[in-house]
């Protein structure tokens, strides 16, 4: 009857047969994931250690292979001053899907451990050809890799290992990768992918050379690094049944009170006792003896309880509102710029930060729509605006003409910026943010106070429009007054009218002076 | 110096981390998720089979299992009559990701083998409690199972394996599983969900029971089905490297004119001797032999040649027409709706169907929009409208006012079907489809023709409701005309104006008739 025929199928053949799903749908969507992911792991790998990174970019088109039009074969090289590969975890870190270091509970661009081995399989099903690593820790040796993916087995293939000795200490890695792909096409979103990751990387140097030997060059503004991430426990509101389980079968610890001190975030002895009190379990109760019922009902009391303390936001690091500014000014000038970091905040155990800006006129080009720029743990996100959390805020949730903002005719820009130990992407391809409510709720609150700060700037440039009217008409005609009178008194001496002025005057002189400077 | 800890983590891992991107982001999702992919499993175990199908869904909520409002822990059942799994694949055709029979060039609702088991995997987390499976292939056995999934190792756990006799010679699936779901949030999306499948699929028995007992019944309104779908053979356009060294690997063929004839679509040996003369390889070279670099140049010719035909899109299984209004008339009735299919097309050698539709009036509710309608492979898409190809279509690429719609005020449905072996998803939540260029063009084209048809419609509207106006004062007049000059002429016989007044009328008086009803 049934003539289905089932089976398996590796990881990495899975993310073949749907590339689409990776970010990597077409030749300009693949080269653009490729730079983009090799150049977060880059900064990944220099900020994790407080490196300042300087990071170096360059596409080369291996002429004489063109296929079709604008398609070709491209050479990719990404090089970085980072921490470095251990030598033994090269061959897994980039020939094998779902192998990496970003499965923690930590602040990171990556995330899912997919993008560079993604890169390296799209190369090697279009071109067929090795990905070249070069990789050192710094310590006496440099190693150079060639390496395949068997993607039906999802385990890398070694082509060629080599050492070298590392005379200088260098630490870092270089990835060379030759994929097919459509520059032409992607090139706006690279540069703009490369320009917006300026703003919000300032403390980096980022070198790109393009197919035509063209160099852009964004250099670092600061060498003050934002503090690193670091690595946190999860929180009891955040755990479920599988969680429990596994910490469960590698505890060493004899009883649930040091459990629970031991594997969770902010969970004190006191904390732990009241917690264990409500969830009727003995704080001497041996975790492995718990039953499968009985971690339900833990769950459910972790769930319920409202003593536990919310996670930490030290863990993260956010931009800051100075970092912030600095980006938005050097990058786009615009006339008014109001930055706002809220508190830290947590959604199903993990916590977050939100931070929000609005700009308005200057180098702010007028688009018919407020311009929304969008990034998370540091990445700028390009596509699939409209299924963002921050779009449905800017969009749907505010009511611009509350501000004194005219969407359609108004030069404006929105910043947000959310970082988390978990970012709540939508897709693997890193594009967009779920509306989780407590995300949702922030980046409204971050706008309200932004937009309010702009919207005063609004009524006081506006007000200052008037006055300067208002002036404008007692400066023409009180001197004329002024000198009617005198005449007709039959003095000689006109009176100095610029005390009467100044009276007259609402807002501070220098204020005028600089509206007038505009 | 570097102190990162590299690991594996398995399929089943990767999706427990993130849920988000398999569209079980919170628990309202999650059970309108749940719902969605075991009833997508039991229509494709249908229909694939000519069995019209039979599903029974039923929700109950546990009560005294609620954790926070509206949260709570529900059983859902889901039965079909479908062709049934067999016994020695249940356990990992349910408790394992990336294990199934979809994996194959055939048009199917589900196409990553990851729906049935993310909703098994979400119940286990959040409930602790195994699936429970009843299935029979129609043979001497029923089999009923009760598993767990190993989630680190990525493997199913059985608990319970029973089989009893199968009397009647049933065949189908029943799944129960138990999950932490927000029912009152996820209705309006789950009731949407079931009307927009009877829509696509007028000739499926659907049967709800919602957690309060109420019965949802959308009855078959045709006994006939489409042709299933069937299987085919990948088009040379579509190959890479990989496919072609997998075929390698396999196959039986001696000689690369056979091998080009047995592997590929539409390939017959005309085709395949003229192609391999323009690829410069010998029609007697062993497959087995061909190098690395020789395949590279295999498969950049099999993208260079343009005398291969057009994948064929006999595998595929379109509504047809006919259907798609009927489904239309019946759940919406609008005033009027036109209905195109448009030929056959491909894109990176998947063959691929578009059917559109354009509804107006009646039934259809006035939102200040366009109301989309979005359908793959018979699966109506809900979330994420706004990244979907079909949106920009109707948002971006055509000016509605060519076509005398006014979108704000007039009451307009658009709905589109793409049917293909391999629909270009961009999450794996299956919710959005990437705007592949050759997709969008034949959306395009195929909205364009029925936006004509309802252009001209809403003209001949206008210009009978004018001619209504304008016969209106004929018929007003005439008569009193006629009686006035009867009197005049002093005559009795008041003449008849009836053949006058047909006379003037410019559009067929049934027409008009038909138009005076609404």
């Amino acid at each position: 009857m049934s003539r289905e025929v089932f089976y398996e199928i590796s990881p990495a053949d899975f993310f073949y047969r749907n590339k689409d799903i990776a970010g990597f749908s077409n030749p300009a969507r693949a080269i653009y994931s490729t730079i983009r992911e090799l150049i977060e792991n880059s900064l990944d790998a220099s900020e994790l250690y407080g490196y300042p990174p300087d990071i170096y970019v360059r596409v080369t088109a291996d002429s004489g292979l063109s296929t079709t039009e604008n398609i070709n074969v491209y050479t990719i090289r990404v090089g970085d001053n980072g921490s470095g590969v251990p030598a033994r975890h090269i061959p897994s870190a980039f020939g094998q899907v779902f192998y990496g270091s970003k499965y923690k509970l930590r602040q990171s661009r990556g995330t899912f451990g997919l993008g560079g081995t993604m890169a390296i399989l799209y190369g090697q099903i279009t071109t067929n050809s090795p990905v070249k690593v070069i990789s050192s820790t710094g310590d006496r040796a440099i190693h150079e890799y060639e390496l395949m993916i068997d993607i039906q087995r999802n385990r890398p293939i070694v082509l060629k290992h080599k050492s070298y000795k590392n005379e200088d200490g260098w630490h870092g890695t270089v990835i060379e990768v030759k994929i097919e792909g459509d520059y032409p096409r992607a090139m706006p979103k690279i540069i703009e992918y490369l320009k917006q990751t300026a703003i919000v990387a300032p403390y980096a140097n980022l070198t790109f050379v393009d197919p035509k030997g063209r160099l852009y060059r964004f250099e670092r503004v600061t060498e003050e690094m934002p503090k690193p991430p670091t690595e946190t426990k999860p929180h009891p509101y955040g755990s479920d049944v599988e969680s429990i389980k596994r910490m469960i079968a590698v505890t060493p610890c004899k009883d649930m009170l040091s459990f629970m001190t031991t594997h969770f975030h902010k969970v004190g002895r006191i904390t732990a006792e009241k917690f264990l009190a409500f969830a009727g379990i003995s704080p001497k109760k041996r975790p492995k003896s718990l039953t499968n019922n009985d971690i339900v009902e833990l769950v459910k009391a972790m769930k319920e309880y409202d003593g536990f303390r919310s996670p930490s936001a030290d863990c993260l690091s956010p931009l800051g509102e100075n970092l912030l500014k600095a980006g938005i000014l050097k990058e786009l000038n615009p006339e008014f710029v109001s930055v706002r970091q809220r508190s830290p905040s947590v959604y199903s155990g993990y916590p977050f930060i939100v931070e929000v800006a609005i700009a308005y006129g200057g180098g702010i080009p007028k688009t018919g729509d407020i311009l929304l720029y969008r990034f998370a743990n540091r990445i700028p996100l390009l596509y699939d605006e409209a299924s963002d959390v921050s779009w449905k805020v800017v969009h749907q949730l505010i009511n611009w003409k509350h501000y004194n903002v005219d969407v359609q005719t108004m030069p404006i820009a929105v910043f947000t910026h959310i970082c988390s130990t978990k970012i709540p992407y939508r897709s693997v391809g890193k594009e967009f943010i779920a509306d989780i409510p407590e995300i949702e709720r922030e980046i409204l609150a971050g706008l309200r106070d932004v937009a309010r700060e702009l919207s005063s700037y609004l009524t006081r440039r506006r007000a200052i429009e008037m006055e300067k009217k208002r002036i404008d008409v007692f400066e023409r005609f009180l001197p004329k007054i002024a000198k009617f009178s005198t005449e007709l008194a039959k003095e000689k001496q006109v009176p100095d009218v610029k005390p009467l002025l100044k009276k007259v005057v609402k807002y501070g002189a220098e204020e005028i002076d600089e509206s007038q400077e505009k």
